[in-house]
């Protein structure tokens, strides 16, 4: 299943992807739905009101998580393009759900900032509460897999050792559109082409095959510190090719387009406009 | 004014300390009440069924807070002992909310970890939603004050160079027991005595009006990238003398009580025990 939050005329809806058309659950957004117990047979079961594809406006998949936790350092060619060794664990640093935006929504440049760059990610959406997950468990958390743009303002990032104040800046990262359960892409660790492409010119390629730190891993190793909700989201990290690492260095300015695509989950695309 | 949320047979309460009785608000806890636009008047002039102190079991003093955001290296003698420059900027982690627990609550050490730390900080409970707020409206938008104790798992912290993991532990960081009001003591910049105390021995000692990024500051630095609301919460970072810092280092252990205490706000005072 492709599952989504769509912004409708009367709030948002949580809706099902069938051909060219989103079939309405009867949630308000996917986080809801993903509290149920047995949200997939309910969403596959699900026969509302039929929205078209086509104009659709989305919603962050899950609007109001109750925690997103990112991952650095997970792909090889990125670790080595910003200079540092293989790590033994994953690094973790968090967004805030009002750091989210929709699939295709206009990315606003902070006026506080003039290095906005692009981070495309796997992103994992739990579908069910766990805590110190065994294997099994962490991957029956998995509700699936979407895209996000971890966007960052790298002058803020690296204003001191944590990255935290240059990652949480409001509206700013994109995620979605659907969220698509692991049967539709070969199971909880895919392998998938993940591309960022900036007016027309590809930034990053790589794999989501060659993750350090795969989404199973990424369940038990958080989950061992604190509980993981359904609609919480982890981001896997980013491949080589962000702005940051070019010499010279690129940043995102107002005018551009971003979109940062896997194969077989789907794309952001965001014009940058000014903040 | 001194509030609190209350764990009472009937679920979580917001109360008012009126001498040695705690009078129910009419919310459920104090993230509902911050959420009144007139939440002073209200709190000011609530009568509600009267709860004796003796034998309060204090919940977090907002049990669910949409961001906890807090800081590092903000009392000059930590910054040394650590070993680092004076930093320009604050530097920021997170933690989340099922990090927290009451004021006079077990912490449980996890099995996973033998660098259990303390940390006492002023935290500041944000009682307005503000973003990118004046001088004035971050004064304005300071609920009040508490006392956190940042447990830290220092082995975790230090596994990659972004200290998330090691501060985001389920259910080991205590704030409370109240959220005391700026008029109370002394304004939204105190000069206030800050101590540690681990089975009678003071391990830390310090004075908030030492804080290089004080309150407003933060709340203006921070409402910069990301809108606080009410209920947030801004742990203010930790004076010298933290256990990791020590020669040899010094860790908590089960059995042992740890009291973090700031003069005129209160004290958390926590057991800890085998996790």
């Amino acid at each position: 299943m492709k599952l989504a939050t769509l912004r409708t005329a009367d709030g948002t809806r949580a809706v099902r992807l069938d051909g060219d058309t989103l079939v309405d659950l009867g949630y308000a957004d996917l986080g809801e739905l993903f509290a149920e117990d047995d949200w997939r047979g309910k969403a596959a079961a699900a026969s509302g009101t039929a929205h078209p594809v086509e104009g659709a406006d989305f919603a962050p998949v899950v609007p109001n998580p109750s925690k997103i936790v990112c991952v650095g350092h997970n792909y090889t060619g990125h670790i080595k393009e910003m200079g540092r060794e293989l790590p033994g664990h994953p690094t973790l640093f968090p967004k805030f759900a009002e750091t989210l935006i929709g699939a295709n929504d206009d990315i606003a440049e902070p006026a506080e900032t003039d290095s906005l760059d692009w981070e495309v990610e796997l992103a994992v959406v739990i579908g069910k509460r766990v805590r110190r997950a065994d294997e099994r468990q962490a991957a029956d958390a998995i509700a699936g897999f979407t895209v996000m743009n971890d966007i960052s303002l790298r002058d803020w990032q690296f204003r001191t050792v944590e990255w935290t104040q240059g990652k949480i800046w409001e509206a700013t990262t994109p995620v979605g559109p659907y969220v698509v359960t692991p049967d539709e892409v070969g199971g909880v660790r895919p392998a998938l082409e993940v591309t960022t492409v900036v007016d027309g010119e590809v930034m990053q390629r790589d794999d989501t095959g060659t993750l350090l730190f795969d989404p199973v891993f990424l369940v038990r190793y958080i989950s061992t510190a604190i509980t993981l909700n359904p609609g919480d989201i982890i981001a896997t990290g980013t491949p080589a090719g962000v702005g940051n690492a070019r010499d010279p260095k690129v940043f995102l300015r107002p005018g551009q387009r971003v979109v940062t695509r896997i194969a077989g989950i789907g794309a952001c695309s965001n014009r940058v406009v000014e903040g």
